[in-house]
């Protein structure tokens, strides 16, 4: 029998409130085998304890023991602080999870305005390769960073967008929308988020790459957009969006601006894809204003959600559905955190949620 | 007698169109020097007839001649074109047209929500230098692309954003709101908008930068803000936000977003400015699905904006205000084009402007 161990990476802030509240919905949701997890350090204040932001046991548990992940939140230093660099950008990277997936819908039912798409973000290059150098010069220090943007990735990440686009149409069709989080409204489509206009030479790659992988996929339809006028378009007409894909920083900014039409921050789940290994991770932050209330008011839904998606990219298709509905049937009822108008503590509402399981 | 010479660069599509409104506008508006106009070229169609974006016939005019100038809009082929580039890159560099002011506010007594901030775009490094590479490897093409972020570059725009905070709190406190297209509310503010979480070195120094510039001004609060979480409250909390420092790609997109929150594109203007020189354009590009339409129905309102804001950054601040008055009256009484929901050409609100001047 297969056997399912997740490694647990709670990391700062209220990703240790919202990771237990995933393990929680993990351990009763039927029709997968008995999970097991293993705790994982990561995280801006395991640095200030120890010098190390991503400890090289994290990642070795996770390749050699795990089936999967979840990841919770890290706090951002603001200014340079010497020796840190963000653990999940160099998580993303030391496990290959080369597609940021962020699923942001509206409940059917609930909201008043229709969103449905799916935002598949690359998740190892561009500006996040992290090259950067100064220099002293007569009028000043210049900064300069490298945006990488490669053939290979961008063929990669462009199948995964057809993927995630035909995928949503064959759960649509077997059972409505709330059973999908990927978004979909009508034919398959693939938009490609780029700024070739300033950036002909890497967007121009990327815009090209997703493109030619578009011809092994003729039944899904392809267009482009600027991102600026994405952004615009965001909040114009959400409804016409379905399954974007982006260079990694235009995904990250997107990703943000999408969340903010679904209500909140924290009902947006994510998974980090790889070939071979798959991470669930909430958008939301580490939430240092929040993170030390009792009991806590934390939103577990981006938490709960990105479990689901974990399960789904595992083939897991049946019990994610069940954990969504469970969601949906909670948000529809009120059974929500302060940061949607509710009342109810992290805890209140992972019980409603377990209860619909 | 100072006189106001000023050039006209139409550009494309609906350039055309929109930039003689302001024209009109800037010929009938009293307290200004009678100004005298110089059509100039550039553009994507300008470049199809004689394989040149931006003429140095152009540049040298807008040197030797003009006093200040206006740019309609340019169309952007999503894929490379080549020996073309972009004519308002080109220009806002070679003019060192370091700054790009976008105020972004809603019209008082008319929309539902009170935005009233301004983006202060950084307009000539960043993603923008266009230092871009490719190559190929054994795994396919890789390109790459630099960004640049000088000290002098973040120091300057920190400046300008420091400056415009404290004049929006000087106009508001002898006009009240709607005489300024600056934003502001309350205690003047600089919100630094940058990605130093993950790019340490550049945005680091362009956080930095600017924040060594705000102790010049006292009077003036700095905070600032991770881009994607700016994005995310753009959407969520506009009433919060008044002036922010951006480096140029997040400007670029954030006043996307921005625009998409008082309602149209069509609406919001900017101001190129240097030492010595300014040039006001609309936020907008070319529209080609409309651009042919007779008679036109492009929105004149967001290239008069830019005159007033042209003038007013000229010192012109009566004339200015008294253009922005005109304006939200026409919006007030729903003399507007379709994009707002109106039946008017642009020709017709243009009249109604002028009328109300
Ligand atoms: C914390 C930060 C490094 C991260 C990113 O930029 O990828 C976050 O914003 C996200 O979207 O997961
Ligand atoms: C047309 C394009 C090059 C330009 C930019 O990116 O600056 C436009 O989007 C703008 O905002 O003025």
């Amino acid at each position: 029998a297969k056997t399912l161990r997740i490694g647990m990476i709670a990391g700062d802030g209220i990703g240790r409130v919202v990771l237990p509240a995933a393990q929680r919905v993990l351990e009763a949701v039927p029709g997968i085998p008995k999970p097991s997890f293993v705790a994982l350090d990561a995280g801006f204040e395991h640095f200030q304890k120890t010098g190390t932001a991503l400890p090289q046991e994290t990642v070795d548990t996770l390749k050699s023991e795990c089936t999967a992940a979840m990841f919770g939140a890290v706090s951002s230093p603001s200014h340079k602080v010497a020796g840190y660099s963000s653990p999940i950008v160099a998580l993303r990277k030391e496990m290959d999870l080369y597609a940021n997936v962020r699923p942001v819908k509206s409940v059917e039912g609930h909201d008043p305005r229709m969103v449905d798409m799916t935002i598949v973000r690359e998740n190892t290059e561009c500006l996040y390769v992290k090259q950067e150098t100064i220099e002293d010069t007569p009028t000043g220090r210049v900064a300069r960073a490298t945006r990488q943007i490669s053939e290979r990735a961008s063929t990669r990440i462009g199948r995964m967008a057809f993927e995630i686009a035909l995928a949503a149409a064959q759960v649509k069709a077997q059972r409505g929308t709330s059973a999908s989080s990927y978004g979909w409204t009508g034919k398959p489509t693939v938009t490609i988020v780029h700024k070739s206009n300033v950036l002909s030479v890497t967007d121009g790659l990327f815009r090209e790459s997703v493109r030619k992988v578009a011809s092994e996929y003729p039944g899904v339809e392809v267009n482009e957009q600027i991102v600026d006028s994405l952004v615009y378009r965001l909040f114009r007409e959400p409804e016409q969006l379905s399954t974007l894909v982006c260079p990694n920083l235009y995904g990250d900014i997107v990703s943000d601006g999408a969340a903010a039409l679904v209500g909140s921050l924290g009902l947006v789940p994510s998974v980090n894809v790889g070939d071979s290994f798959i991470m669930g991770e909430p958008v939301h932050g580490s939430a240092p204003d929040i993170a030390d209330r009792v009991p806590s008011i934390a939103n577990p839904i981006a938490s709960i959600r990105s479990a689901a998606l974990m399960l789904e990219f595992m083939g897991y298709v049946e019990p994610a559905a069940r954990i969504y509905d469970a969601v949906d049937d909670a948000i529809r009822k009120g059974s929500v955190t302060p940061d949607l108008g509710g009342k109810m503590s992290t805890d209140e509402v992972t019980n409603v949620i377990l209860k619909a399981l």
